[in-house]
């Protein structure tokens, strides 16, 4: 075991051009973050930061605003990073100087805790969302001074967290609390990794070890139990302890992820391998072939193994998604095992993108992976994308996800360049400059321009769905045997040499572990790391009524209506028809008849209207 | 169109020794009703009624426990009539004393509002359940006094009948109100009928008639929505203008059971044809194959057209189905038509049986389709009977249900007796008497042995599963033309005519509706009016993974471990196999292997111990 040494790299150092991800970075800063940014002032979320609102005013604070705004800014300082406007930036630091202006004189800042329910405060961290809201300002800050190299927000937020690290701990008169919604554990090791300051990497690595410990906090000292499980709350046990990835679905992986963090910081072996063992159980047992997870509307839980339904019941978040991304980019830079990196991918692609339009401002909330007729929609589920919601964390998480995205592409060891994403564009830095070409995730043909000289690195992740990847170097083979998952190229660099890496990418139909008892005779269709959806809008016949014949010669076919160079899968169905439509229940024999199908990434359905949907179709 | 004057018998003129339902009555007169009737004493239900709960003090009244008391209480009643028994009896008038004494002198009883919350006294109609426990402690009356000849009972609740008579009602100073959960119209026409007081169908007809009206007495007086849409209720609007079975499964069906009494009674053509409509638009749009309905744990409700998962998301509740046997019982009787015979047969065998152990003291209230490791439940759902649940509505249900059914078996018209359920038994009345034998609804061929002299019609229904029905009088074949799903043999009898009536039985391999997305794909077997199920007790290669052949020559077995003559469907099927059973998603064949697979009643599903079972089975 050990420690990887392998690094983000700041996203001012890489450009995409690629036909998937970087329409979407593109849409975030020029749709997403501005309408919402508009959102948070149309719904009152700015003004909280005011503290003026009284009973009787509109717009009365919610105890998770903040993390709304939050998360915007963060966006708002990637894009201004990206994409520098001076109209936008004025308006950030006007944000930032409102967001200050709530700041308590002993350093605490959270609009609701202070306008509607001072006498709260810190009282319920169970249920409530204080610390929650603590770490998405912190976020923002730390992006603000990376980004921008803006201090005032970091300043803020330091004293904040200067202030939080006197009311949390095991010192006389602290109280031995940690957050109910986790988020501000990896918060601190952000803000520590910007300002140097250790103790904010001992409150996150108290709050991770805290947590779970014996007086329950929740149970013993707050009484607290809203959903009568303390293991919702993942607080069931010490975190070392825990076995199952287990509850609320984005409590869980921002939960993981900052005990990542914290393991590899602190080079803990012990609290990495409770990672892995969280890792490996969620992502074997209890994850869509998308890459969602949490498979309950009902406290938006990961639930059991194999319980995994694709329709009204299901949730897969776009927030639970994004969370698992943060999970696993930590988990592949602390190990270096490129199956992390495989689950990065997978989600990203399939777990993430499939929650905003193509247009960058509709949402889904839930990710279903099954949408007809009969299909019941619960809490913020729905058919089809919408602009907002009232509890509007995926959208807002949208803001600053997208171009946070670009950290995902590449990471960095000592002399050592690493490709996670094999997408157009290109990396520049210390090291030199890597320009990659190809149309992954849809091409196979990806070819990288190592426009560096001397003894790096170079390091290509092949992916774990590729059976038989081929790479060449200057136009000749090398041998692709992969160490955990990438190949290392390690070579005096000539100043302009290439690889070409081709990662063949036949039409694959995926069966489900047969437990997964509502998959039973479906298959799903994949293509390199893309899943792919039956949408009614391609198909006349019907989407829950096909069967698919798992050998076929499938055909790729320019999709309609979807961006240019989304390659559709097409093949031939079986349409199932009743002899009577109306019956409910019925003997007599099911008409068939031969149809052509067409299947599209599911990352982009619904967004040529609304339509019926499916991943999972039936086979023969 | 128009009413039809059929009535339903007396449960003491009917006697049954079929290896079904009789059975089932025998153990709930010796088990369920005792053991619910110890649990409403241990629980503090009986006690309730001393009015004597204190702050502090142990089992708190609950707003429902009276209805608890009722439906066990109704089912002693019928347990005495049948089978006479001293001490019980005692116990019975005892009980009775102990609710007489909750009375209080304005005629109110009601255990919580007068113990607990006596301020609250009918000011949350839309959520307490005063009127409910009101029309349930009327049944329980009405069945004492009906059965027993007791008068005691059904005084105090004439009492209560005519309190609530001068609280609700449209005259001065009366409160428009109506019950946010539906029973005291059923109840009210059965006090009716038991008193010949027509005040209290007039009041029947006012809870019905006022429901929804304008204004919303729980939208804008009581300013009640908990659960977002009135509907919930049946109180959107005016009930002869609902179009669809829509809310809480069981209020639905109570409503739309009082309303077809108060239709029949009250001649009333255009509220009979809002229940037909209801009743087409549940039994063809929105209900299990097995009869049951409510097709979402999110309060137990029915939900919208096709909408009818298998399993986690489901419910069934045993009550509901119970409920959709009164209702169509009394469309029976209303109309003649058979259908409503059909359906009733349909849900009694497949709704309701399954609800209870064959022991008798163990109860489902959530009736899964489908139960595997991968299912979760939710709420009241269960993999395996409970002896009790926290609302017990189910277990109470079934003390009074079963020995209720009786009255099933058959309807009386002018000089007519009709057989709707050809159970082995007797009926004897004014009419003469009737034997029937056969071993239905496992056997075919069922012989009706007329002990009757002079003119009089026997009708019996031809169901509609049933393709070519045969019947012989006295050994020459007749025609089977049936009227409204009904024979009538109109003769003069000779006092000891036979009537031998077959009812072919192929095993039936059934579609739903390709709008039910999540049974595409699969079958269900059934055979008569029995729907089947695999149990992994009798498949240890797996449930989820077989895949029946709709065409196969199906066999019949004594069912292991069941009550003897059940028979079991045997056949071929295929076993799937996963080439990695730990593998989440692959892309290998799956290994095929023939293997015999053998189905049960679903109604005696987990009478063996624990077990995987599914009714709607893959097909090829």
């Amino acid at each position: 075991m050990g420690f990887s040494p392998y690094q983000s790299v700041p996203i001012t150092q890489v450009e995409l051009h690629d036909g998937v991800l970087s329409p979407r970075i593109r849409q975030a800063l020029a749709v997403t973050i501005p309408s919402s940014l508009e959102k948070c002032r149309s719904t009152g979320r700015l003004a909280a930061f005011d503290l003026d609102w009284k009973e009787g005013k509109p717009n009365k604070p919610h105890i998770y605003w903040d993390s709304d705004v939050a998360k915007v800014l963060e966006g708002v300082a990637y894009s201004l990073a990206l994409s520098p406007n001076a109209e936008l930036e004025a308006e950030y630091d006007r944000i930032v100087e409102r967001i200050a202006s709530a700041q308590q004189p002993d350093g605490y800042l959270n609009t609701y805790f202070t306008a509607v329910e001072p006498e709260k405060r810190w009282s319920n961290l169970c249920v409530q969302h204080e610390l929650y809201c603590a770490g998405h300002l912190m976020e923002a800050a730390v992006a603000g001074y990376e980004m921008l190299g803006k201090t005032r927000f970091l300043e803020v937020m330091r004293r904040y967290a200067d202030y939080i690290a006197t009311v949390f701990g095991r010192g006389q008169g602290q109280k031995r609390g940690y957050p109910g919604h986790e988020e501000i554990e990896l918060a601190l090791v952000r803000l520590y990794q910007a300002t140097g300051e250790r103790k904010y990497l001992d409150l996150a690595k108290y709050f991770v070890d805290e947590r779970g410990q014996s007086p329950n906090y929740f149970l013993e000292v707050e009484h607290q139990n809203p959903f009568g499980d303390i293991a919702y709350f993942q607080a069931d046990r010490p975190v070392r302890e825990l076995q199952e990835a287990k509850g609320h679905a984005v409590r869980a992986v921002y939960l993981y992820s900052g005990m990542a963090d914290v393991a590899r910081l602190t080079q803990d072996e012990e609290l990495l391998k409770a990672c892995q063992r969280l890792f490996q159980n969620l992502t074997t047992r209890r994850m869509y072939v998308t890459g969602g997870i949490g498979s309950t509307f009902c406290w938006e839980e990961i639930t059991q193994d194999y319980d995994l339904s694709n329709s009204s019941l299901m949730y897969a978040e776009s927030c639970a998604a994004m969370g698992l991304v943060f999970f696993a980019h930590r988990m592949l830079n602390a190990t270096g095992d490129g199956k992390y990196g495989d689950i990065l991918e997978l989600t990203l692609l399939n777990g993430v993108l499939p929650g905003i339009s193509l247009s960058g401002d509709r949402f889904f909330y839930t990710n279903y992976l099954e949408v007809d007729d009969n299909t019941k929609t619960y809490n913020a589920g729905a058919k089809e994308r919408q602009p907002w919601f009232e509890c509007s964390c995926c959208p807002t998480n949208f803001c600053r996800f997208l171009p946070g995205a670009l950290q995902y592409v590449w990471s960095t060891g000592p002399r050592e360049a690493r490709l996670n994403l094999p997408l157009a564009g290109t990396l520049k830095n210390h090291l030199g400059e890597f320009h990659v070409e190809g149309n992954y995730p849809y091409g196979e043909t990806i070819t990288v321009t190592a426009k560096t000289q001397g003894p790096v690195k170079l390091s290509l992740r092949l992916p774990a769905w590729c059976d038989n990847p081929q790479v060449k170097l200057n136009g000749i083979p090398v041998s692709t045997k992969p160490c955990q998952g990438y190949l290392t190229l390690e070579q005096t660099w000539t100043g302009n040499d290439v690889v070409e890496m081709t990662l063949p990418m036949p039409v694959k139909t995926l069966h489900a572990n047969l437990k997964i008892t509502n998959n039973a005779g479906r298959i799903a269709l994949k293509r390199g790391p893309v899943v792919y959806a039956c949408e009614s809008i391609d198909n006349p016949d019907g989407v829950a009524n096909l069967i698919l014949p798992a050998h076929q010669n499938f055909t790729l076919q320019e999709a309609h209506g979807l961006p240019k160079g989304t390659p559709a899968i097409t093949g031939t169905a079986i349409a199932e028809s009743a002899p009577d439509p109306q019956a409910l229940y019925f003997t007599q024999d099911l008409l068939r008849k031969q149809v052509p199908f067409t299947a599209i990434p599911y990352a982009l359905w619904q967004n040529r209207g609304p339509a019926k949907m499916a991943v999972w179709l039936r086979t023969e």
